[in-house]
C-alpha cells in the first residue's frame, strides 16, 4: 500500500512535532521540509529526507500528497494557507479564533479555484476541544458550555512579558481556577468572570540593575494581557528559569453540563479534559490524523477548505470500517 | 422553515426521553408514537400527538422523516432495524457490542433496498465514548485507551439478580474503583483486571422467608455477571428501595494516554467523563441529534447503514457552518 506523502512547511516546535508524529503513523511518509532559513542549517530529526527552500514548494507539488502547515497564525499563515491551498492539500493550525471565518473564506476559495482540500485551524483548541464544545451544544441544547485552559505556558503571554522593560526572559503559565472548576463540575452553572477562571503565574528573569517593583507593576496592569487577572510574579535566575520551565506542558478543560425532562429535574455533567507534556507534539499529532483526512478527502474529488467540524471521525484513522466497528463502537 | 417530522417506536423509558428531547429541539416535531401495547393505553406528555400500532407504521410513511426506535437489544432491535429500515431513515441504539456487525449488515442490506439512511448504536456507549475512545486512537497512536462505566445503575445486572431465587426486587451499581481511575489519569499505563476495573454493589429486597446468605452466595458467584467482580451485597425493604433506588443515574469516563516524543519522551492524558442523571434521558438527547443528521444524509441522497463514526459533528447542529465556527472553533 502507498503511504501518505506528507511535506511540512515550517520547522520550529510544531514541525518537528509533525515529523516525529509521522513515525508514529505507518501509513503516512515525510518527503519533504520546507523552510525560510537557509535548507543547509536545518538538521532533521528523520534521515534521507530533504529539506528545500519554502520558494521552491511548487516544483515539488507532484511529490506531495499533504502539506501541514506549521507557521505562526499572526503572520505566516494568513498568506501561507492561501496560497498552498493554491498549488497543495493543506492542513494547519489557524488559532486567532476572531479571525477563523475571514482565514477560512481566503483559503476556500483558494482550494476551490485548485481542487484541493484544506483543513484548517485543526490542534486541540481550536481543534478537539472545539469539537467538545459542539456536541456538547447538540446533545445538551438546555445547557451550559465552559472551557478553561492550563495549566500550562502560554506563549502569547510569555512573549508580553519578555517586552516589558527590564525583563531579559521570562514563561507564563495559566492556570485554571481549582474552585471554578469545581462549581462547573457540580453542576451549580456559575457566571464566572475572566479573574474567576484562570490565574496567570509570570517566572521572571530581571536584567542586572533593573527595577522589580516596576516590572512587575507592569505586567500586572498590562490590559488585555494581565489587567484582567490575578497575575503572580516571581522573580528567578536564568539557570532556574532553563532548568524548571523549558518544557512546554499545556492542557485543559471542556465542560458542557445541562438539563433535560419534563421540567428540567435531571442534571448531566459532560467533561473532556487534556493533560500534556507537549503542547506542540499533541497539536502534531493531531495534524497528521487530519492529514490522513484530507488526503481521503482529495481522493474522493472534495475540495475546498474545512474545518474539524466536517470531517467524520473515522476518516482520521487508518483502520478499516470494520476494524473501528469492532474496536471502538 | 419546516420542522424534521420524527416518530418514535416503543414507548418505554427511552421513548418517553426522546418526547421530551424533541421539545428541546425546535427544529425537530413529534408526530406519531408506535407501540406494541393498545395504542388507547398510552398517554403521551405531548398534547394531541397521536398513537398507533406498531402494525400500522407503513401507512404513516409519508408523514415521517426519522424514526428513532426505542426497542430494546436483545429482542426488539435484531427485527425492528431491518423492517424499519425498509421503510423509514432509523436512529437506533443497538448496544449489543458483539453483534454489531451482524446487525449494520442487515440494516445496511435493508436501507440501501429502501433508499433511506439509517445511523446504528447511537448514545453514549456506544455513541459518545465511541467517537472518544476513536479520537484517542487516532491522536496518539502509541498509546493505550481505558473505559470505566459508572456510577450508575445497570438493568442487566438488576434484572439479573431479580431473577435469583428469593429475590422480590433488586438495583444493581456499577462502581469504577478509584484507584484504578487514579493510576490511569497518572498515566501509568496500568493493566487491569475486569475485578481491579469496577465493582458491583446490589441493594436486594428479599421475599418473606428466603434465605438471605443463599441469596448473597447465589449473587456472588454467578458466572459472568458477578463472579468476576468484588459484590457487595446490601439487604433492604421495597420502601428503601423505592424511596432510595428509583432513579436512572449512570456515567463512566474514556481515557487515552499515549506518548509522543523522539523516545516517548513525553505523556500526554486525554479524559472524557459523563455524569447523568437520566441515563435513558441523555441517550434520547442523542438520539435526537443523530436523527437531524439522518435527516440531512437522506436529503443529501446518502443511503445505507451509518455509526456515528461516520458522520461529520456539523451534521448534529441545527445551526449554520458560520454560526458553528464562531460560536465553538
Amino acid at each position: 500500500m502507498s503511504k501518505i506523502r506528507v511535506g511540512i512547511v515550517g520547522y520550529g516546535n510544531l514541525g518537528r512535532g509533525v515529523e516525529l508524529a509521522i513515525k508514529q503513523n505507518p501509513d503516512t511518509e515525510l518527503v519533504a521540509v520546507f523552510t525560510r532559513r537557509r535548507p543547509e542549517s536545518i538538521n532533521l530529526i528523520t534521515k534521507g529526507v530533504p529539506v528545500y527552500s519554502i520558494d521552491s514548494a511548487e516544483e515539488h507539488k507532484d511529490e506531495i500528497d499533504v502539506m501541514i502547515l506549521c507557521g505562526g497564525s499572526a503572520k505566516d499563515l494568513p498568506e501561507q494557507g492561501p496560497k498552498f491551498a493554491s498549488i497543495f492539500n493543506t492542513v494547519d493550525s489557524f488559532d486567532t479564533h476572531a479571525k477563523i471565518p475571514q482565514y477560512f473564506e481566503a483559503v476556500d476559495t483558494a482550494a476551490k479555484k485548485s481542487g484541493k482540500v484544506s483543513i484548517i485551524s485543526v490542534g486541540w483548541d481550536p481543534g478537539m476541544f472545539s469539537i467538545l464544545r459542539l456536541y456538547g451544544d447538540c446533545i445538551l441544547p438546555e445547557g451550559k458550555g465552559y472551557t478553561f485552559w492550563g495549566k500550562g505556558v502560554s506563549q502569547g503571554h510569555s512573549d508580553a512579558v519578555r517586552r516589558v522593560e527590564g525583563v531579559a526572559d521570562a514563561k507564563q503559565y495559566t492556570i485554571p481556577v481549582d474552585s471554578a472548576l469545581e462549581a462547573v463540575r457540580k453542576g451549580l452553572n456559575p457566571e464566572l468572570t475572566t479573574r474567576q477562571k484562570h490565574i496567570r503565574e509570570c517566572f521572571v528573569v530581571a536584567k542586572e540593575g533593573a527595577d522589580k517593583a516596576k516590572i512587575e507593576s507592569e505586567i500586572k496592569n498590562m490590559p488585555d494581557y494581565f489587567a484582567d487577572y490575578d497575575t503572580i510574579v516571581h522573580f528567578i535566575s536564568q539557570e532556574e528559569l532553563d532548568r524548571e520551565h523549558s518544557g512546554m506542558p499545556h492542557g485543559g478543560f471542556v465542560f458542557r453540563t445541562g438539563k433535560t425532562g419534563n421540567n428540567g429535574e435531571n442534571s448531566h455533567v459532560v467533561e473532556y479534559s487534556i493533560k500534556l507534556d507537549s503542547n506542540p507534539e499533541f497539536t502534531a499529532s493531531i495534524l497528521v490524523a487530519y492529514a490522513r483526512a484530507a488526503y481521503r478527502l482529495s481522493k474522493e474529488k472534495v475540495s475546498g477548505a474545512k474545518t474539524v467540524f466536517d470531517i467524520p471521525p473515522s476518516y482520521l484513522s487508518p483502520k478499516s470500517s470494520i476494524e473501528i466497528m469492532t474496536e471502538f463502537l
